[in-house]
């Protein structure tokens, strides 16, 4: 194995959601190591997490600015960083590693506005290191097989591109209950002008693009606020121009009971088409045009790519983290042994599971071999 | 945090499958700290395996009895082992450590022989250690909710338990063509009596018990070696009756065209039904008698469990891992970046892919304020 | 066209339901013109009922034997009879007919008690005449897809049959709350010695010899009357021994919540899997082995039948009946405004539906020419 | 049963499509009895086309005027007229019935011109007719359901409206290759200004509306056609502005392979979500905001409306044609036995199918009485 790579995180405190989202995606195959962070703006907080994440105190920043300079300067410094505090303050917290040559992980959007982005684009520009947007939706197996499949020709040039992503979270007015989540999406001082549109409407779009190979040129949008008081859209409607003369419909909402995160692709071309769903990312349906329906499974018949080959296909992506769980409530019991006597499994299975499937392939064999009698356990 | 528990592996070297499994879950949420292995019963690769993974050489074994013996008399000994040899192997493995008070994670199934069970599990009696058996269907989160809506009553007393797992990676004699796996499952020296019944047959008895709460009593079973020359059963039809007066069938198959890792149950009670899928593991269809079918959601409306609460609804289990691909990704090139130039971003978004969605944003804003007028992106 | 065959019909009353049945499926070609019936033994019942229906008084009859005695004579009397009466008159009402050598379709099961089906069974073997059993899954078109394609040899030699049919209705005793038709089917004397097993257990096992073209040799049998009280079986476990060496599993059930008529027949051969469900029936799943699944379409790409030819691919069976709807309720208008003033349209689409489909393409031709300017309706 | 309501066709001679569907639609309740016909404007075809379905010849006309003039006069003239040619010859074939207060059943869409369109509504006005349109997919039981579900207030306030309607038969030039359906559907002269929004666009825009009871106020389309030399639209991406400020999409495709007939509709409102694809008709999924989806089904729990009856919850629509097919084969069969020898059955089931159902029912009872022993059939 190489070594792993040194690894520092800017927001990501204890009480954020996307900062350990990162965290655990960096561990599943063991490539980073944390080493250093800024947590938090709040020194006592950004202290608090670094502690809980192990931390050297040393290395524990309530500053990213401060992080980017010693950091740059240690022997054993970080080589890359992910940013993960609110959209608003991405560019001001990337910039300083980037100047100094430490590769950023960024969270997506990427800024809040326009001209934050482009500031930072500069910086990318002038920059060795390595600029990484996490749209992960790109990074499921078979977005990567329904890209390479656009790419490969299999579906001619394309036509027609239907792309959505709906859910439901703020068909009521949770932003005014005290719903944090739902605080800073609606307000155009935390997300800039887009609301939905922005949030995940920008998935969509990036999704679309990152399939087709496509670059849109026009677009004519119909975004509107239907829950009143609100500020920013909660739907949008969206018809799309691509180069070339695709033409294609986004559809992002954040009113449509009955939706989680509906993230669905649809690409139609002279010769087939492709069918997504996010909800159900191990399955690819695929028509050559004037033959059946195809179903391309992840790791299995049809699929040529390498991307998530952890696991083999039709255990689903998520296998693993049934697999995590079993370790977590491990973990629990045997930290709660530690003090003391010997713990009960609970829900865990443990000795008696394992006896009893024994029991079980015995009780089979013994019943097949006398033709199926009926055999106690 | 707590700490990390300081923990071992027996097997699971690097050209082992289930072992990197293990690893990987107990990564996914920080709680084990991997400091001693017996990776291998070959010295070199145990070494090798050892190196690759960042173990100190003076903690990397090659026989799991000095390891047992040595950990147990170190200061800051590994508090729990997994054992993810092969099967015929896991009595032996297991049972030194848990002489030493150090806690077991055993690989299912239990053992291959019904004689090393029932050495196993005295040795468990004795122990104060923990012994878990990774019957890691039982950990994904819907799991658990149908076995809280059994035990809550909400199916009234069970009738009748339909449980399947096919699969069709043996339709055709691959045992004879190289593929290792399909090797040591088909050969009765390595694993058992018990063919298909005792690979997945045993997850499917399993699953059925830990959700119903119900043990089999009786059992009648058709095992059939369809491959010309498989020594093991490739096909499993079994009837159960179960305390209380349930009935129930099982089908285990891996001559299944079309089947990848189908595992199903289906339960139904007096008062209602359920119904759950491992390959859409997400999703539990649940029937009170007399209402329309209704779906629930991991983390979503009528979802009371608490595991698996890492991500929203909607995202589904694998969401972690597409995240986990594309640190996966940049951490490939982080590294090649290390001896060299700025690395090209590849398929990984970048700078233009946020500039993009910034510029749609942009362009959604713009356009809907004209009245969704068209206008350039 | 060919004339249309003069048909009689025994049983089906007005207060039937499966004689309604027979009709309409008689109708839906329009091959048949239902000039005789005894629909019912009870006098008046069928002197009414084969008014309601329109029938000549003189050929409505209230005795099978002297309608098939006196149609038989007739000159223009019945080619054809439809014998829709309870299971246990089948044989003495198919009888006079078949004697007579006038073709007998008859309804399902073939008879109450295995004794009358073999005297029915030598009766059709003296006649001329056709004997058809309306086994009405077999009718559905890719259920012949699927037989024909086993034919064919597109999955190799069967292995394994994997058939069910759960159902929900009999979940509790509703035999004691005044529901007809669960009093006829719990009842021991007019079903027979087969609850579950006799009513759907028959379709399932009928289904799986039809597709597969397979005789069971041998099975066991493990039948359950779950509600108290109840006389017949009302859950099946079966497990089924083919000739050649395929097995199979049948489960029916009636006690199944969640379950409405939930017919599934899975086959699996040396090279391929076939899998239909009877509540999507126009789909049929083909993997190939090591091939990406398939979906065939009644009527689309890889569909080889002729049957059910009446509709395009993607308008369901059901389409027709959608619009059959549309014509019963125009039906309804027509007949009120028999007597007097216009009818209003209620529901049924109007001309201002017309004008209002109109005006949505004039706009849409508008906006389009006026690159998708808003205009208006 | 009231008498058969007298009715007549202009159009659907032999060679057409729609007139047949037509026609079944009106047997399969048996409510019409077809009298009189202008089925062909070419005297030959119409003469044929009448003898064929054995219209008397004189009431077998060439020329609608002829018909509707000589109808109105007859005593047991025609109380109803079905209108099913070309779509621009609608107004024309419809105007002098409705001037003689003969109700008419007209095809959709009501005509190829808006003026026709107009005329024909001036004719409907000021005749006391009825006139019905037949958006046959206004006619299926969940789609109904839909619509009282949201005059209910189900849903509460309606907010977005999604709405599609994609085909794949126009994917390349067939209309090019001798497919008379392509043909006329892409000829302006034929078919009006719209393509693929005209055929299958209003479809989708009616049902739109006919769920909600909403009136579309604005709209803003891009159509195009993508296959090269075609004059008329085969993608139509449009957005909707509804009356109340409800705001939809409506997508229109014939270019999008692997999509046979894909009309979808979902609606949301402030309180819950409905969602309907009509190639699974008998399926309306609905979410309560906050609870968790529901599948009702037709005739099952939680249908409401009395339409679709015919039979019960899980028989797809669609058992009837099943049924149908069963009965179609036997009336070839028995036709065929009009000049000579007992026919075979063919695929029919018959006694044999009978005899074996028995069989199986006799010895699953026979087993299971002696706890499931294996027994000969």
């Amino acid at each position: 194995m190489t070594a792993r790579i040194r690894w520092g995180m800017v927001g990501g405190g204890s009480d954020a959601f996307i900062g350990g989202v990162h965290r655990i995606a960096a561990r599943i195959d063991d490539r980073y190591e944390l080493v250093a962070g800024a947590l938090s703006s709040t020194p006592e907080r950004a202290k608090a997490s670094g502690a809980a994440l192990g931390l050297d105190p040393a290395r524990t920043y309530d500053d990213f600015d401060a992080m980017a300079k010693r950091e740059a300067r240690l022997r054993d410094g970080i080589e890359a960083v992910s940013i993960v505090t609110p959209n608003h303050v991405h560019a001001a917290a990337a910039i300083p590693f980037l100047r100094r040559g430490i590769h950023v992980i960024c969270d997506k959007p990427l800024t809040s506005t326009l001209a934050d982005a482009k500031k930072l684009a500069r910086a990318v520009e002038k920059s060795d290191a390595l600029f990484v947007l996490t749209h992960n939706y790109t990074g499921y197996p078979m977005v990567r097989q329904a890209r390479a499949m656009v790419e490969a020709g299999d579906l001619g040039a394309i036509r027609v591109v239907q792309v959505e992503y709906p859910q439901d979270w703020l068909t009521t007015a949770v932003e005014g209950e005290g719903l944090k989540q739902a605080e800073w999406r609606t307000d155009p001082e935390r997300s800039g002008a887009g609301g939905s549109v922005g949030d995940i409407g920008t998935h969509a779009y990036n999704l679309a693009g990152f399939v087709t190979g496509l670059r849109a040129e026009r677009l004519a949008a119909d975004l509107t606020a239907f829950v009143p008081g609100r500020k920013l859209d909660d739907n949008g409607h969206v018809m799309l121009r691509y180069e070339g003369g695709a033409k294609g419909m986004l559809w992002c909402s954040q009113v449509a009971p009955g939706s989680e995160n509906g993230l669905r692709l649809r690409v139609y071309g002279e010769r087939g088409g492709l069918d997504w769903a996010q909800e159900d990312p191990n399955y690819l349906w695929f028509t050559p045009h004037g033959e059946p329906k195809r179903l391309i499974t992840r790791n299995g018949a049809g699929f040529t790519e390498t991307l998530g080959a952890r696991i083999p296909p039709g255990h689903p992506e998520g296998y693993l983290e049934g697999f995590a769980n079993i370790y977590a409530q491990a973990a629990d019991l045997i930290v709660a042994a530690r003090g003391g006597a010997k713990p009960d499994n609970g829900l865990l299975p443990g000795i008696e599971a394992g006896l009893d499937g024994m029991a079980f392939v015995d009780a089979c064999v013994r019943s097949s071999k006398r033709d199926a009698a009926w055999v106690a356990l």
